[in-house]
């Protein structure tokens, strides 16, 4: 079955092709009683306006293309129903694609999304991402680029809505501290994105404020997953004997290492106090519950489309560079509460 | 700055235009070396080829589409690791939408993907789809579609790939009734969406063939919240006071069962022993841990979108209506181990 054209519309109707062309462009010069016949005729046939033809001479597609890390990860998940929320209020479609932590997927979506002409990109880098090479065609093509939460320095950009991880590692750490730990680990995220190396540093302030150690052998290396932190907390009770606080750069690894810490017969949070990050569904489930620090996903994706829908509608120059930094909170639950 | 043209790149390189546009175009007649020097300076240059002009003489993309009613249920999120997994290696982006559950949302991004030439569509309908008319569109225009999990019946289509729900409903209850419960309670799903039906349908049979009731009073709808479950009970236990067993639709509602029997003082499982469906993550780690039946998604959707990519590739008349159903498979825990 082949699709009706503009022709086969307006020949079936006894009506000028170019009638029939205005109507389904919504003139003003088609009477109401005439384009209704049309468009209740051009849907009985079948026709689909070549929008593929229309995006190329207006060179827009009416969607924002969002590329995060991971869909399964909460704290993304929040952030597009934040995007979706703002974008469909303007009249904006939402297609989202998942770099699965992987550069080369992140560079062939990218092309993907321009080549097939969105109107902008809101995006938190992979893990593997450290320059942003492929990102500099948004610039070329002048299609608008928000970063919000994983973000590239150094590289021109429309705007970034940004968490204070700084805070938020030095809120958690300090909270550990004021509960009685004196031993205090820190299980980090990979070290080339900015945001966990803003929470290693935050761990770190507030330790050397409280004059606590916090040499390399209580700070170890996680990939984000809940079988590190299972693997970590055995390594770090072999270095280190008497920690009694591990901060864990997200809610996965701070799992794990709660499971980790059960089966070698370690209570929480009196043997060992635990605080991870980003406030998992799951973190309120666990027993016991997990102290995590909240980053607002939702108002993270609202605040990055509304600042990218801003870029996409004005017709003047852009504005580059816009920072916006939410200040992230801490939720006090059972895994730190020591007597 | 303006993207640069093949003529420019042609000039620069002081090649024909012809030769240039082979090589881009990765042509047998343009010789390595030249290829491979036209390449470098296209890339210098910021050459971007006019995907969507080619794409408009093919009429191809090589994205596929998938719609899905929420990315943050695990199920779901499970379902699109195996469809991107199988698209990748056969070199097609994956492009995903969420309908949120809302059938405007859904006709919306089925009409945008059609637009812009998807070269097919995944889907697992939204909860208010009765009817499939939207979706029609798909064999007007030859884009292939497949089900997964949510389904239409009476619509054409390319293949579905469908969970044994019937078989789910059956295998849950039947284990409440050999772990000695005798007045087990059903909390629904949408009854317009099949899945939920067949579940149902499968609770009846097991009750059936073990000469129990299951009245009314014992079958209640919900709308697959957590919060439904909450309440749910607190109204079930107020009509009919002996139940001993609860099986629910989802996880979800599972969980907000148990949190509402606990909060009315009941012990799960000896007092009330519950069974839940579809093995999200939390239904492991909630205390006590969850029974429910696993669905495997990253299998459905790795068959669903090879089915899908059989039907792209292929070039002669598409098999119409092929179905592959899958057996799902109970997973005991903690809240049906009754003594």
């Amino acid at each position: 079955m082949k699709k009706a054209t503009i022709h086969e519309i307006a020949r079936s109707l006894n009506i000028d092709s170019s009638t029939v062309s205005r109507a389904l462009n919504d003139s003003p010069l088609v009477k109401k009683a005439t384009k209704d016949l049309i468009l209740k005729k051009a849907r009985e046939m079948g026709y689909k306006r070549n929008l593929l033809a229309s995006n190329l001479r207006r060179n827009k597609s009416n969607t924002i293309g969002v590329i995060v890390p991971r869909i399964s990860r909460h704290f993304f998940s929040s952030t597009i129903a934040g995007i979706e929320e703002a974008a469909y209020k303007d009249g904006f479609n939402v297609i989202i694609c998942q770099s699965l932590e992987q550069l080369n997927r992140e560079q062939r979506i990218v092309e993907n999304l321009l080549q097939n002409r969105v109107d902008g990109i809101l995006i938190s880098v992979s893990m593997e991402t450290l320059k942003g090479s492929h990102l500099e065609q948004c610039a070329v093509t002048d299609t608008p680029l928000v970063f919000f939460d994983r973000h590239i320095k150094d590289l021109p950009y429309s705007g970034q809505v940004l968490i204070d991880d700084f805070h938020g590692g030095f809120v958690a750490t300090e909270h550990l501290i004021l509960k009685g730990c004196k031993k205090i680990a820190h299980f980090t995220g990979p070290k080339n994105l900015e945001i966990y190396k803003n929470r290693l540093a935050g761990y770190r302030s507030a330790m050397e404020e409280h004059d606590l150690e916090n040499n390399g052998n209580l700070i170890l290396p996680s990939s984000l997953m809940e079988s590190d932190g299972f693997k970590l907390v055995a390594k770090l009770l072999d270095t280190v004997g008497d920690v009694d606080g591990i901060f864990c750069a997200n809610d996965l690894v701070a799992i794990g290492a709660m499971k980790g810490l059960k089966a070698l017969g370690k209570t929480i949070p009196d043997d060992i106090a635990i605080v991870g990050f980003s406030n998992e569904p799951i973190s309120e489930i666990i027993e016991p519950s997990l102290t995590t620090i909240d980053q607002n996903g939702e108002s993270i994706g609202r605040l990055a489309c509304e600042m990218l829908l801003r870029q996409i509608t004005r017709t003047d120059k852009m504005i580059r560079n816009k920072t916006v930094v939410l200040t992230p909170k801490l939720i006090e639950r059972e895994s730190s509460n020591r007597r």
